[in-house]
């Protein structure tokens, strides 16, 4: 990748201008750097130096720079800079950007930030902020270019150049009624490739996507992943436009969303924010309530071995192959649910998908179970010969062993790939059912499948 | 979500149009669906239907249409379209989807379909699909808008009336030299709120973001990511523009990155493709290599567990442990290695990072460890008071326990945490850190963690 033209390439230099309080000239530097390297430079300050080259800032560059820093540093800034550099940045800042800020900061400092906003943003932050959290009316932006069917692209045109400057987007314009409701869509290529004397009545098709106020966030995902949309209007229930949502705050949610799939799956509860900056206590929470849930229920692991402490007592050798045995039912249920769970999050498996799933698991729990199986049977055969661990009946142990395997891998398999549609159905999320929770689950089952097989084979005579 | 007008609501209706060959109404109604719904209602079509039905679409929708097929079902279409059809859809193609196809046909098909091209788009996909896999070039498209520095804004506006039809996005233009070196990219935004007369030199910043064709793919994600773009412009090594990547081709190349990363956080070989679509032995054998690896990894606990076999006959109270022992320092070993990975592929984490992360698991470590020693001594205590399960030495059978899980949950933590760390170090890619690796190198250290100190406080007693 090419390097921006300014940006870390220069970083040393740039620490020593201020280390050496050369402001002057960096201030003409940054002038000529882009928003995110900027942003970038500021995050890796020390904190203690962060106001002050921010404040070095170009105001026109202000709102921008500070958009692109993450939320902590963001939050740093605020009780670092004078009120009227606040006042600056929040007034001009995109609503959609300031609203996901304000809902993450405590409430009185959101009074206090509201305070700062001149009259007409700060009813359009009031309104942002109304909407219930996770909604469609969080993301939005009520900053969009509405115009009329009777409207010629000449038209058009000349509004956008009046009104278009706060407009977070160009890419579309949408048309409404006298009422304001939305009556179509058309991207600014339509308007560009029309002759100026066409009207845009000419130019719709009656045919658009929609999002509605209060709407999971969610669901603006899989509409952008749908149609392949840079932009998508927000109407109330009556139909009436009162925003857009854009595809880069959507890719900030399904970026959340699929680390919060990631962190179940990985057996704890989702982290918010970056690992870095959890306090280590929350953190610990965060993995504690799922690391003691799974604690509590490998304990039947105990309760179940108890049960066949006299087998054991009688043939040792059994208990050697016991994590073995176990974590293979846990490592294929690990697969398995992981495959179902992510093809579940992209919409490629749905709840009616299940019966095809159950039958590809028999299939690949069988063909998994018996190729180890057959290792695990040969790991026994030359082991025996070459150090005569297992005792006389040593085909009938390397045999239990096999069968279990097959039985452990299949049952792994399908644990793994129902789990998650079990708990969709229940309305619970899919990605709840983690590899270690599948494993805990397979391990206690594991151990009943093992030694019953052990019972049925060696029963009379080493048992 | 609203639904979009016309799509899964009326299926029903549609199915039984299509079972009564109703193909004249059929034709009609299309003509009124946008693309992405008629591609999903083609793909959950029965094969035989799928090129009946794709027939009715109106040329003008053809391509758009199949561009929004999922590669199995482009690949069965171009099996039972005739040649015209094909060559029409091909020819209109987008220049980067097509590359995406072609590059995933066999060779022989890839060479019959490059003969249905006209010379001019057989030249494109030619020297498209001659960029290295998962390079830039194979992801852009040459349909962009190059303007001159000396222009006006109407004649861009012109320019682009003319010129603008196929070009991929009108979101962005480039300025160019003489010898077709990029010299700037200015957004349509800038170019709509401009007066008429303003010169193009008069709007550039000279401040840009480009990638070489020879770039790896996953380098444009990371720019779109920090960048906030849609569209950036490629050159080659000479500096000369040769086409543009678009916001979309990334979502698809940062979706798949994301499943293969948590296809191998599962403990398996990334899938290509749709899970159910993997015939099932591909599926069993993306499955079976590291099953079978970890397999082999975990029969070093039945080795170790052999080592001390004397030890278990004399106190098989202790085996009754060992899986409850094992699966604790896997969870947490498990959520350590997740938090880490994904906090590496988001860029929160590079691999400066990695003494603040082992201090900070030493803290989450230790906290773990200590709650599940503390309700692992309980548990035993209460078993015992109970059923006098664990005979005389039942406090320091749990003394033993609760050492060890201290022990296994920071080693764990550890383990889970610096491997991906290790890895990327490497050079390797750290999602390979999965929860089941981790977790079976956690079993055998487990293992001897834990006869260790049941040696050492209980040698002489029942030991």
């Amino acid at each position: 990748m090419e390097q921006p033209r300014y940006g870390n390439l220069f970083q040393p230099e740039i620490k020593e201008l201020i280390d050496n309080k050369e402001f002057a000239l960096l201030k003409e530097v940054f002038g000529e750097w882009q928003a995110p390297d900027l942003a970038e430079l500021i995050a890796d300050l020390p904190e203690d130096h962060q106001p002050i080259i921010f404040r070095l800032l170009p105001r026109p560059l202000m709102s921008d720079v500070f958009e692109h820093l993450d939320l902590a540093t963001k939050k740093k800034l605020l009780t670092g800079l004078g009120k009227s550099e606040i006042a600056h940045i929040l007034n001009e800042m995109s609503p959609d950007v300031r609203t996901q800020m304000l809902e993450e900061l405590p409430s009185g400092l959101v009074k206090q930030m509201l305070e700062l906003l001149s009259a007409e943003e700060m009813k359009i932050a009031q309104d942002l902020l109304g909407y219930p959290e996770n909604s469609i009316g969080r993301l939005m932006t009520p900053d969009y270019i509405a115009v009329k069917e009777s409207m010629t692209v000449a038209r058009v045109l000349a509004h956008i150049r009046k009104k278009g400057k706060d407009s977070e987007t160009l890419n579309m314009i949408y048309v409404v009624d006298e009422k304001g409701a939305l009556l179509d869509d058309i991207s600014i290529r339509q308007v560009l490739l029309a002759p100026p004397g066409k009207r845009v009545e000419s130019l719709m098709d009656h045919t658009f996507v929609s999002l509605k106020t209060t709407d999971d966030q969610e669901s603006a995902v899989l509409t952008f992943r749908k149609y392949h949309l840079y932009a998508i209007p927000v109407v109330d229930a009556e139909g009436i436009l009162i925003g857009i949502v854009t595809i880069d705050d959507v890719l900030h949610v399904a970026e959340q969303e699929t680390t919060e799939d990631i962190h179940k799956m990985g057996g704890m509860e989702a982290l918010e924010g970056p690992y870095l900056h959890a306090p280590l206590f929350r953190l610990a929470r965060k993995r504690a309530t799922w690391l003691v849930a799974l604690f509590l229920g490998e304990m039947m692991t105990a309760t179940a071995m108890g049960y066949y402490e006299v087998e054991i007592a009688r043939a040792v050798v059994l208990a050697l192959f016991v994590p073995l045995i176990i974590s293979s039912g846990g490592n294929s249920g690990s697969q398995a649910s992981t495959l179902v769970i992510r093809a579940m999050a992209i919409g490629e498996l749905r709840l009616r998908d299940w019966w095809r799933v159950f039958i590809r698991e028999i299939g690949s729990g069988l063909i998994l179970g018996a190729v180890l199986a057959v290792i695990g049977f040969l790991r026994i055969a030359i082991w025996q010969q070459a150090f005569h661990l297992y005792g006389a009946h040593w085909v009938l142990v390397g045999m239990v062993v096999a069968f279990t395997l097959v039985g452990v891998v299949l049952w792994g398999s399908l644990m793994g790939s129902m789990l998650p549609f079990i708990l969709k159905r229940l309305g619970a999320d899919p990605a709840t059912s983690s590899a270690p929770f599948v494993a805990t689950l397979v391990d206690v089952s594991g151990i009943l499948i093992y030694f019953n097989i052990a019972y049925l084979i060696l029963r009379g005579i080493i048992l």
